[in-house]
């Protein structure tokens, strides 16, 4: 039987150099290993995802397809199959295929071409390339049959998604009629809730059907919004998992029979996830979530050349959930949690900062806020006197500039040390709505949580209370108190406004969001919807009707603030992450 | 022979009630003006862009084939084309065609779907449609026999691209098959530099070659950066223009023979541009440039609700040329130039922004900053006492805070008055080196230049100052001094630190710019290239390549600024908006 390694590596798109260089560092190690066939993920030497790069800038093709011929020379005695932009080079065609080149003793033998080009949500396949007519490529290696698939090719079997497929052809049993006895597949595929549970029962059944191994190769890494798990994989003849690469993490892994070591993935991912249903238990998403936001910090920084991140502690639950999340990928000493009182912000709040700061052992300190406050808002009153226009009944002016002044100090921190990052906070639930300032918390160079509603972020920050090798970092009250950016004070109570009072309750507007993103319900549905919330709470119609109308309102003038959010990870089943979702600002939802 | 009606509308994506009562009502008037046949343009009834909205939102599907049916009830004794999005309703497809809808007394006779889908740019047809494998519709009216495509469809006539055709099929001469005497197209084809000289030469071409009449209707209208200019048009059997809409205006436009008004379109815009070697010679563009952005800005402003602008003037270029299009769009009265001077700022800058202001009758006063820039300084250095990490050797800090004090000033300010926009001064060719402050004088509701570069932005306001009907608005001052933001002196010679002394001249950087964006050069490329720059002022080899690699130092840092960029208007040949360009934050180029 063939020994067969599968490379998970990450590579950077447009990096060729660099790219070829890991490439033929693995194959080397390969050979060293007596390995007969290496296999990397889809379009591994262009790197992925890449965008218009290519479009733009020419010659990445051409330096792309020499470094291709260096690799090719590098093969002697193994096979190797690298995936790759090419050129269609004919007229009436799009101008590139989506290929992997099947490379044996330094020729290429043969070329699989992408044949299904995913172009919905974050995928923009068909933007670039032409889609195969060619026959699948099936290749043989010591008397095996080896079929290579890429990606999507995997995911319009029509025995496994029935009438849900979106494609007319069935990749997986066109090249079935070629009986190879492994189905190979390269993939860059992302992280994302209720994916996994799909993905292995697909492989598994496929590879049951047909009595064969099914081998799957994914990126590791994260760029531009997505978080790719790895977590590469091989399924025997009877659809058991025998092997798996290790999850958020780059890996080389070699097998002789087929079989290996199963790598972790996060708990529960495994599990099928209710979709059918809202439900506030978000248990098994909880570890991937967690995971997969660490990952995306960590690689974004490092990827920029960032190693340290400042952040505003508030003592809220998003900030505090931001730092655990920062600490854990950036280690505690390279983050700074800055506490910014106002005269507005409670003991309460500067004391639970201060807490979870010396829990989690990062650095913290306190800048007083009022003294600045005060001379802007002279500035401002001066700037008001000389405007001859009608004001707002209601402003938000002073509680945005309370939020803009916290960002001005991050921002000018970030501009002073080396290598440091300011970080927004701003959570799912929140931008949906548009509950956050314009140049101020909404603002940074990178937004952890940006995916993460406010309901599951109480669920993660238990999660993380429970389950971190320090238990219990974020402090009680934090989880206990009611979300609130403490900005203004509620006249009737003397207190600080919480977040609920100016919107509706989180539950309620987890739940529409959910119904949004994955029953793609419309206003008319969502007030015809029996809720969830409705049933344990009892609200009235009127009520459902009144909040239902004010998340469109908000939500309508929120888009604005979705196309200037700061770089995030996709973590959610649907986002309003402009790479996976595109919403116009001029439109009538 | 028939009366026909171009009916070049501007819809809402997704608000079909109104577009559905703004179709009716132009269905009105034509049969009361005994019109035979009204065509509209494509995509009309569900409003475009729509971006991802009716995927998300299933039910606006539903409410626009209702609204298809109502509209059909009002065509007694007329003929009407109607863009909408009609479901494919079979498994093994993408689930939409992009179609037109012929509908005549009273029902639907037949239907013409787009076979060519654009997926690049800021297109993304193939993202929701499914190309008609039909044969293109064709119906006859008194005798005259119609044949209609749609937009794209037009764009692939291998008699005129030859080789530079990107598809397979012509749909043109497929359609000519059946002898139509007549081609209708329905467009949604947006402004942009360069694009009107093709297609007047297409059309035309189209017209002659075949003998036909060629009818052509287009939106008019903004939304998503994208300025729809309308100008439908005819052509007659021999190619000559014989009628054409407004532009950057709605407009219904009625002919019985064909012949009728010919409207101005922007000066010089029918003239070709040279493509091929950069010049700074932008004359027959800027009319076009200056329409374009004007109706942009009043639209971006009326559909959102707004109606006043505040913006900084700095006495330089930028916010002086903003300025003059803010005042030229929504009236001299609605808008607020603010001058903020620092300790930097020079008496001529201040003296030129009162000039200017003056000049234009706009709304002006003066903020000084220094008393704010003291205390937030003073916050900052007490802040910085307590972190103990390596600080840059030149940091940008107190520049930027500076940039971000006047944008509080102006975000308070919108937040303080109704209707009124805080507005983005940044211009294409500082945006691309990211030579602008987040959260300063790069956020803003709206960036009115963001797409111009700004060699080309001192021959627009050359331009404003000769033709526009106030003439040196601009005072002279502000064209001849060097382009600098005033954010920190320079310690040898004392004075403010100008733009070039800190990149490179404006004159390279555009030229690096161009060809990037229509000659695909690479950094490669790029250095081989003999710029025009250099022979015109015989820098060496060193100079050049150390500028171009200062270039891609600093772009590769600024794509994470051109990801939040406000919105904007597209109008250069190419531009790095992100509705156009896909570029990911992390890449090597």
């Amino acid at each position: 039987m063939n020994k067969i390694v599968l490379a998970q590596i990450d590579t950077i798109a447009g990096d060729i150099d660099n790219n070829a260089l890991k490439i033929s560092e693995c194959i080397k190690k390969a050979k060293e290993q007596n390995a007969d066939l290496i296999v990397f993920p889809e379009l591994v030497l262009m790197g992925y995802p890449f965008g218009d790069i290519f479009v733009r800038h020419k010659s990445l093709i051409e330096r792309q397809l020499s470094a291709l011929n260096e690799i090719t020379n590098l093969t002697q005695n193994i096979t190797a199959l690298i995936g790759f932009v090419e050129p269609t080079k004919s007229a009436g065609k799009k101008p590139f295929y989506n290929s992997v080149a099947i490379i044996k003793n330094r020729e290429i033998i043969d070329t699989a071409r992408k044949i299904l080009l995913p172009n919905y949500g974050e995928f923009n396949d068909y933007r670039y390339f032409e889609s195969s007519k060619d026959k699948p490529a099936v290749f043989e290696l010591n008397g095996e049959k080896f079929g290579v698939i890429i990606c999507e090719d995997s995911f319009n079997h029509k025995a496994f998604f029935k009438n849900k497929c979106i494609y007319d052809i069935d990749p997986v049993s066109e090249i079935m009629k070629q009986k190879p006895d492994t189905i190979i597949n390269c993939s860059c595929s992302p992280s994302r809730c209720a994916k996994e549970f799909v993905k292995n029962s697909l492989f598994s059944s496929i590879s049951k059907e047909y009595g064969i191994h099914y081998v799957y190769v994914n990126k590791s890494g994260y760029a531009d919004n997505l978080s790719f798990d790895g977590a590469s994989r091989i399924y025997d003849k009877t659809g058991n998992l025998i092997l798996r690469a290790k999850s958020f993490e780059e890996d080389f892994i070699i097998t002789s029979d087929y079989k290996g070591v199963i790598n972790q993935i996060p708990k529960g991912a495994e599990k099928e996830i209710n979709l059918e249903n809202f439900e506030l238990n978000y248990t098994n998403d909880l570890d991937r979530t967690y995971q997969s936001i660490v990952f995306a910090i960590k690689e974004y920084f490092v990827k920029n050349g960032f190693s340290k991140a400042v952040l505003g502690l508030s003592g809220g639950l998003d900030s505090s959930v931001c730092a655990v999340l920062l600490a854990d990928a950036l280690g505690s000493e390279n983050v700074w949690g800055i506490s910014m009182p106002s005269r507005i912000t409670s003991k309460e709040s500067k004391n639970d900062a201060e807490i979870l700061a010396k829990n989690l052992g990062i650095n913290f300190f306190e800048i007083p806020l009022p003294s600045a406050i005060d001379t802007m808002k002279s500035m401002l009153n001066s700037a008001f006197e000389n405007i001859n226009s009608d004001k707002y009944d209601k402003s938000t002016t002073m509680e945005n500039l309370q939020a803009r002044t916290r960002a001005t100090v991050l921002w000018s921190i970030s501009n002073e040390y080396k290598n440091m990052l300011p970080v927004a906070t701003s959570d799912k639930s929140e931008a949906y709505i548009g509950y956050a300032t314009v140049n101020g918390d909404m603002s940074g160079g990178f937004a952890p949580i940006a995916d993460v509603t406010k309901t599951k972020l109480f669920a993660l920050a238990d999660f993380i209370n429970k389950n971190r090798k320090t238990k219990n970092v974020i402090p009680k009250s934090v989880l206990d108190k009611p979300p609130g950016a403490e900005l203004k004070i509620n006249p009737k109570t003397g207190k600080p406004v919480c977040a609920e009072e100016d919107n509706m309750p989180y539950e309620f507007l987890d739940e529409i969001i959910w119904l949004i993103e994955n029953k793609n319900f419309g206003k008319n549905e969502l007030i015809n919807h029996k809720f969830i919330y409705e049933q344990k709470y009892n609200i009235t119609f009127e009520q459902k009707q009144e909040w239902i109308n004010k998340f469109y309102r908000k939500s309508k003038c929120a888009v604005y603030k979705w196309h200037i959010l700061p770089p995030s990870v996709i973590t959610d089943v649907h986002s309003i992450n402009s790479i996976e979702y595109h919403q116009p600002i001029i439109s009538s939802v």
